[in-house]
């Protein structure tokens, strides 16, 4: 890749769809976004993809595309081309990189869950930058993450492992919409810290916030209801990615999203759950660190998996 | 590899430890194996895995053998070449790599933990043959297990990935030796069955065995606490397997192991708690057998782990 290539990169989501040309260094040198569409039925959907690329296309570095990069929301199947996003209903099984490759001059497309978008991006410029072995997560309304393993991105056969926030670490725990039980997310995302916060007697300020971040306000002003719902959180969060660390030997644990913007609040109690959860030789010295790519993580981690997709489309750098 | 070329391979255990010469067929052309002094200090450990090595560089087939594999009981330490077994108080990390090689005539060696060595050999000869994305687990007195990623065995920078019997399923579960809480073989090891079955009223025959082997003998005839201490024991491994799938897509769980020779009492169980657990679309086809190797599985799979070791000391089979 010389200095003027560039990647496109498409960040699909259940509330925008953006899109973006990457340089070999990841800046962001042009960038671009619309609402999604999520209740309107697939070619509606489409057409909003269409509309982001089309803004990609007419910039005048498009010249410079090489590749194509894609992290969608899940989930998704990497060796079919194909979306299915679960707040994005009128997409099922939608053949994303096949419509994607029609509208931008057969550039090659690779595709990957937004979880593994993220890793990528971390891994690429962020807080995993440098480690061979890294979790990558985000937790905000839902939890999200992705691997890195031996050095690069493991998105897995179908582009969707580190899917942590699925995982059971209460089997016995509540029931979750994906059909199992005490799944990360049901204890640890922003939604279920604030629920378990009301229920357990916390109440709002007078502006009527129950957000998690009203949660984790009212915790660092010393409210022992609301650091309690964060310590729960921490402790499922703790708990799955200590199992993460003695199934696949992570170095380090990258936190990112709404919640983890909480900082100490959030991450003080995970520290010491981490202790408590990851206890064998191999483990114990992983680390946990706040992310440090903002908002655009999703568009530049496309850019990396599609820089470094294993076709080898691109020369090296 | 040629026709005559031969593997040498250790596995070391609590119990045993047993040697083997392996062809590039994956069969054992000598083997051998003496008790493991395991309350015994440091040099007397050493001076069986001598013996047993003796024996081997005695045999006139020796002159073939062009690498050395160990699997031995964990945690072991791949990167540093040492061994700190639970069950081997003596052996803290000990040197065990650079022990072997002075007395085996320099011979390249690679060292993983038993369960990775199981994992490696089901992949080669047994039940998880043919599949790229597997997780190969034995259930017995303890809960150890190894992965297979991308066509390889994934034994972890450390030798000790896919350790499935350490992750919690149940965060605010009994407390475990390891230090955490409701791991998975706290749930579902033959100790655990059985501890389960006889704290929920089972009696035993007049035999007085209270083993897992009679709770399943007891299952089998109908007693309903003995199906219910094998129903918790699947619901725990579920969780587990459903885990890994999440975190890292694999197709297939092969299950060995004295509990596992329970047979249906254990896997038609456990196959109803995968469809619980295991509910996301990549993960929903992952399908659970018994494992095909026999005793051998860790002589065979630190074969197999020497023949594919990472640094390419053969020339291909």
């Amino acid at each position: 890749m010389t200095r003027t290539d560039l990647v496109a990169a498409l960040d699909i989501g259940g509330t925008k769809i953006a899109g973006a040309l990457v340089d070999a260094q990841g800046r962001i040198r042009v960038r671009t976004q619309r609402p999604t569409p999520a209740r309107e039925n697939a070619e509606a959907v489409h057409k909003t993809v269409e509309e982001v690329l089309g803004e990609l296309t007419r910039s005048p570095l498009w010249a410079g595309a090489r590749a194509l990069g894609i992290g969608s929301a899940g989930p998704v199947d990497a060796a079919a081309g194909t979306v299915s996003p679960v707040n994005v209903p009128g997409w099922r099984d939608f053949p994303l990189v096949e419509r994607v490759q029609a509208v931008s001059g057969g550039l090659p497309v690779t595709l990957i869950g937004d979880g593994p978008a993220i890793a990528a991006a971390e891994h690429w410029q962020g807080a995993a930058q440098g480690y061979d072995h890294a979790l990558c997560m985000v937790v905000s309304t839902g939890v999200g993450g992705g691997l890195v393993l031996g050095g690069s991105l493991y998105p897995g056969p179908t582009g969707n492992a580190g899917h942590i926030g699925h995982i059971s670490v209460d089997l016995d725990g509540a029931p979750c919409p994906c059909g199992a039980r005490g799944c990360v997310e049901g204890i640890a995302s922003g939604p279920s810290i604030a629920r378990r916060a009301l229920d357990d007697g916390w109440r709002p300020a007078p502006d009527g916030d129950t957000s998690a971040v009203a949660v984790a306000a009212a915790a660092r002003d010393g409210d022992p209801v609301a650091r309690a719902a964060f310590a729960r959180a921490a402790r499922a969060l703790a708990a799955g990615i200590a199992a993460t660390a003695t199934l696949v030997e992570i170095e380090i644990a990258v936190v990112g999203g709404g919640v983890a913007k909480s900082g100490e609040v959030l991450f003080a109690p995970l520290r010491r759950a981490l202790r408590d959860y990851a206890t064998l030789s191999f483990v114990r010295d992983l680390t946990v660190v706040p992310a440090r790519m903002g908002t655009d993580a999703g568009l530049v981690g496309a850019a990396a998996a599609a820089l470094n997709a294993p076709c080898g489309v691109l020369p090296p750098v």
